[in-house]
């Protein structure tokens, strides 16, 4: 399979890289169909654990291309306006229904459709240049495009949320970090090889339990507290009997480290 | 129509001033029956596209009157109480539930009553004279008061807010920002002046997309994830195809700043 | 009754104080089973109106023990380890329906299920010395442990509790209190009584508008807006009738400070 954007995978992580640095990495229809399809694919992708997502050149990613996208879906009706916006958020369903860390290297300009994308991974790690603009109401949009206005203030909390999505004014790395809007603020040298180093060290790991953790985070945004705890309890009891814990065990006695093997 | 506070409009843009500052601004059973009707009006009132709320004088809001309100409300039945507490939860609905951008700008106390109504503005100015207190344990009530303990802890989080509404203690600006409890914290002499250019950038952009993304933070909040996706890609789809998003399409081509028309 | 911790009641505060310090205050089955139905009990003990929990020594609670624990759970058939689990869960799940706060005073090592006591609390202070580690991941199990993957996002946001559970690295107090993942850091030696000082004001308070903001708080993580506004109506009308409110009302006429009966 071919992408429009640089992928490899490298002893069980997946590296993306958004690749059209002349554009700031902006994305076009061809590029949402392809992460829509990749992320629903890496599911049943035995040799993927974790994904690293970064950008080419001093961008990460500065959203959905005036010139391809817009110019093309004003031409448009009714039905391939829907059809557009339910598949970017396809991509972001995908990424977050995917049992497996996604790590947002954030390089640089991260803007639209592009912070969105950060927001439905993981773990975000940003360099001392990243820079985040939700900057859909300066094009005359809504800020809930693609989950932003659930993801966001998730994470932020509602009231940086409001300003962040109405105003789609550009924030720091800095400010981000102080937010709660990446988890981490790291040299602009340093940026991937951090990522890479958090992304071996999850796919070392035990990956059901880790992937058990990311989809149980996702669940029980929407339960209430007593059925999140039965959730956890069954979801805690299946992984009591599983391998990695055992080693777990084994290693502890031999004052050893595990060594998972992800079952 | 006759308010018990200041009330203006310029350039689409009203201003709300409570003004009984002699009593630090304190809320009577007639300025509760107003504000829930006035927020209810203003969802019609086309000359209205954003709310500034302030205060005069030294406090933003006090809370209920102690006297006018509580001495009145002991005298009263059941029902009497249920309809006071209804009645000042629908100010807070209506805030809510209006699709235009409400600014608190907090020009110092800002207690009780008065603190709700800071929550249920979209976004938060404050003067570094400000201080916050849910000081409703103080009196005897519970912190669960105009939706507090449901809008300050998707704001703050839900360890910052337990102790906010358990203990009712001050809070000043500076740990108010680092709490996220409010968005900025400005010099006292130019917190009206930041808040009327903050209301003035939304009265002047693209109205329908800014209600459209207020609105949206209001209802994911009770959404789970795929339906929140499946929302968003309709409210996108919509504002895809409104007049505000081709303007700026079109201007962009120009190389010129989109003049947005609400459409 | 007799418990495997230090359990005294003074002056209807209740101080609970985990004492095997020589394994940093491990986590037996007795103690899990023993926290479950004391803290089902104090919903009916009217002589405690506050719980204070701490650890002896050096640590807070390093969670279950691996050798009385994890090796005797090995050894348990699917219904085994679904009874511990939910056993487990209990324990949160009676500390979060208890309506009398509880004070985590964390004295050092938080780790495993002894962080996500200290997530069930309702307010959370640490010494200097104190480290959080949700380890669940090093050793093979899921994070979403005892109800940590519903707790922890919503004190601390989406993106640090993903950090937090998935890799379950050590946090120090000061990152912690930057979080929200705890209300205050204080000197270690003034920890505890700092601890009692809280628990006094909260106990000497008006323990049912005390109780009822911590019970509207935890229902209403499940509401939407408009059935929450109408909760507190409701709650708010019922402390407004109660001896409390009128207590603090006469008291501020008779320019005097209230003394609350909890009624």
């Amino acid at each position: 399979m071919s992408y429009d954007f640089l992928y490899t995978v490298d002893d069980g992580v997946a590296t993306l890289t958004f690749n059209r640095p002349e554009v700031l990495n902006a994305l076009t229809f061809e590029v949402y169909a392809q992460l829509r399809d990749l992320f629903e694919k890496l599911r049943y992708d035995e040799a993927v654990r974790v994904v690293v997502m970064t950008g080419a050149g001093d961008s990460f990613c500065s959203g959905g291309d005036v010139h391809q996208i817009i110019g093309q879906l004003l031409e448009r009706d009714m039905k391939g306006h829907l059809e557009f916006t339910r598949m970017t958020g396809a991509v972001v369903q995908n990424m977050r229904l995917l049992d497996k860390p996604i790590i947002a290297a954030l390089n640089g300009m991260t803007a639209g459709a592009g912070s969105v994308l950060a927001l439905a991974a993981d773990l975000r790690l940003a360099s001392e240049k990243a820079r985040f603009a939700f900057l859909f109401t300066k094009v005359g949009l809504t800020g809930s495009d693609m989950g932003a206005a659930y993801l966001l203030p998730r994470i932020v909390g509602m009231g940086r949320a409001s300003e962040l999505l109405l105003f789609g004014d550009t924030v720091d790395a800095a400010t981000a970090e102080r937010y709660g809007l990446v988890n981490r603020v790291v040299p602009h040298d340093e940026l991937l090889s951090t990522a890479l180093q958090w992304a071996k060290r999850l796919a070392q790991g035990p990956t059901v339990a880790i992937s058990m953790t990311k989809r149980m985070l996702n669940h029980e945004q929407s339960m209430d507290l007593i059925s999140a705890l039965e959730a956890e309890a069954q979801a805690q009891a299946l992984l009591l009997m599983g391998e990695d814990h055992r080693r777990f065990y084994e290693a502890f006695k031999a004052k050893e480290k595990p060594r998972f093997v992800g079952r």
